[in-house]
């Protein structure tokens, strides 16, 4: 019989990616739409690193090393080893974004029905390779009214059975923007401690923290380096998602070695990728320094904007470049689809990402939703105008 | 307790990079070594391709769609409507490398304990994705002696049960360079119908058949078209597997349905290899037909001289660029350590994969090894020279 797999029919349709058809559809249409849905900034990769790809004389475009280029590891390792690191380029694999890192991290660590904690709302496709892995995700939540703050740490204590096997942690986080303060940090690593379990890290937005604030890395508790599994990429660090490249990095040798298996299996993570992620490391620390005082300017101006809204809730972030935003609307997938379906200001719509696909009950984001603030100012008011617009119209308003 | 997983565990490690570290090794001795055990062609990628890398005016690499970029997806659907598909650009999700396709494929169709029938010797990481899933493998055996021409059809019914859920069809084969026929390609689309089976085809090496025998492509069964998902990969067509593009395409609704929730998942497959795709299927044909005879010259070269060599057995391959060749050795796996690790000539060896992993039971394959003839002739030349005096010289030797 031709079937689905199991996981196949249970896999999430992405909440960034699901409206994508819509989207498509009203683009046929004509419509222009601003992206809020998806963390695709459209600040500039750096120059040089462009610049290396274009002079690149390759002939021919080999496969790499399944761990990548050795130069990018030492390049990573030293990256790292400036923030608090002490790795060597054998403690890492170069994967195929980030994504690929957080799915071979589960597959190495995880058997079906394992479980790991992770606190909501949480970036979805977690969710996704937990399922594809056969892993059960466990909930701590933080809630708008807190800013996300974790809860304490009795909360995740609470919820520890004899078959969890590790905590997830985004921090800076996505999708909520929260940035974890060191205290917290160490209360979560006295716990990864205490029960020997394993910590995914996921500081890919550490480079774009707010307000004079620092981001603080879990690879500084030397005392868990052999339970840390830091699952890196290069996309958002140097606007640069399309090159695909991310890595796993740990100090625990069972961990490396099997995550060899898993990258020898696929053969290489990409090539030209490799070559632009190696000259990024290059860029001078200003690019830092700007594309920060950019977001920033872009948060101010966006949160702003929304909490003038009425009936509309939006904490201020203190990283990466996300926010999750109440809305005075019955249902956050309703309004999200009818923007793209039914509204329109001089042919122009926005479009945000529905935040029940964060949650373990899609009922607690009902009316909420992600917005990135990866868009030019200019372009920003145009879509916060429009979206100001949107909410007055929408049917399903509820104050 | 930090631990591997039974999956992290069990997965083997791949017989065409297994030997890598001591070919390092090697390396850093100074050895300059002949890499025969892997698919690298040093053929060039096609220069319009590499052109239009250079040439971009990107200032942003974003994320692309996660199923690819659609001009992509419509060349390639014109690609294989050329060769009796008739996709279109929705039937096609574009995946990292021909890895991912088929690593979804199996996701998307198997579970755990689910079976899949291979002819054996089989592409080892075939292996690595069915223990992902947790699929079971089983096989059917093809032999030296035979040229590797695949069993009666009746030894793949003798194997079916209630839990096969599909058969794998590399064809060209890799590892044995086998091209099936119009005839063995017939039957087998029978068994796939009459048991209702998903055949995965994986025909990569479809551009390269030698010696006036042409390819033919299971996507011209159109009574099977529902159970066909073919996994593909632009690497060996023009020379470029570092691009790490590849694609599944398939008729099936649902299967394409559940593909896209993988590739949503994932993001998007690596927006600068798309690039070098697209440009690649604008390649003119002679391409193809210099890059064959190139092939034709070295495989006639190789093989010539390894059936010159005593003891050695090498069949002539119809397609792909590989070999299995019988070795008077007494295990392969230790011929292939000793090249690297005892023997040098001039201060150069050779590199082959031993064929143990590429069989269910790695005594099948003991005596033997694949070679990959992906270098140029004067090249090939030095390897086999050196290659038939590590042979002397090797003191597992057996007659």
């Amino acid at each position: 019989m031709l079937q689905i797999s199991d996981k196949g029919k249970a896999l999430p349709i992405s909440p960034i990616r699901r409206l994508v058809p819509l989207a498509n559809k009203a683009k046929e249409r004509g419509i222009k739409i601003y992206h809020l849905n998806i963390g695709q900034p459209d600040i500039e990769t750096p120059k040089g690193a462009l610049e290396v790809l274009r002079n690149t004389d390759l002939k021919v475009i080999e496969y790499t090393a399944s761990d990548g280029n050795k130069n990018l590891r030492k390049k990573m390792a030293e990256y790292f080893n400036k923030r608090g690191g002490n790795f060597n380029e054998n403690e890492i694999v170069i994967t195929t974004g980030g994504s690929e890192a957080i799915l071979f991290s589960f597959l190495i660590t995880l058997n079906p029905g394992d479980e790991i904690i992770m606190a909501e709302p949480f970036y979805a496709n977690y969710i996704s390779f937990a399922t594809i892995t056969g892993a059960v995700v466990k909930t701590v939540g933080s809630s708008i009214e807190n800013n996300f703050a974790l809860p304490p740490m009795s909360e995740f204590e609470k919820i520890i059975t004899p078959k969890t096997k590790g905590i997830v942690l985004i921090n800076p986080n996505n999708p909520t923007g929260y940035l974890y303060t060191k205290n917290e940090l160490t209360e979560l690593a006295k716990i990864v401690k205490k029960h020997n379990l394993y910590l995914y890290a996921d500081e890919v937005y550490r480079e774009y923290c707010y307000d004079g604030l620092e981001h603080y890395s879990v690879i500084n508790f030397k005392d868990i380096e052999q339970n840390v599994i830091l699952c890196d990429s290069l996309s958002k660090t140097y606007s640069e998602c399309g090159i695909r490249i991310g890595a796993i990095l740990s100090k625990n040798k069972e961990v490396m070695a099997a995550a060899m298996k898993f990258a020898m299996a696929r053969l290489c993570p990409p090539a030209l990728g490799q070559i632009v992620a190696e000259a990024s490391y290059d860029t001078p620390q200003e690019y830092f320094t700007s594309v920060r005082e950019e977001y920033i300017k872009r948060r101010n101006f966006m949160v702003e904007a929304l909490n003038n809204m009425p009936g509309v809730y939006c904490p201020t972030p203190k990283g990466a470049f996300y926010s999750i935003v109440k809305l005075p609307v019955d249902d956050a997938d309703k309004f999200a689809e009818w923007m793209l379906e039914k509204f329109e200001y001089n042919g122009q719509t926005v479009m945000v990402a529905p935040a029940s696909g964060f949650y373990s009950d899609p009922k607690m984001g009902r009316n909420q939703v992600r917005m990135a603030y990866v868009l030019k100012i200019s372009e920003l008011e145009k879509a916060m105008e429009i979206l100001a617009l949107a909410l007055k119209q929408y049917p399903g308003r509820v104050e």
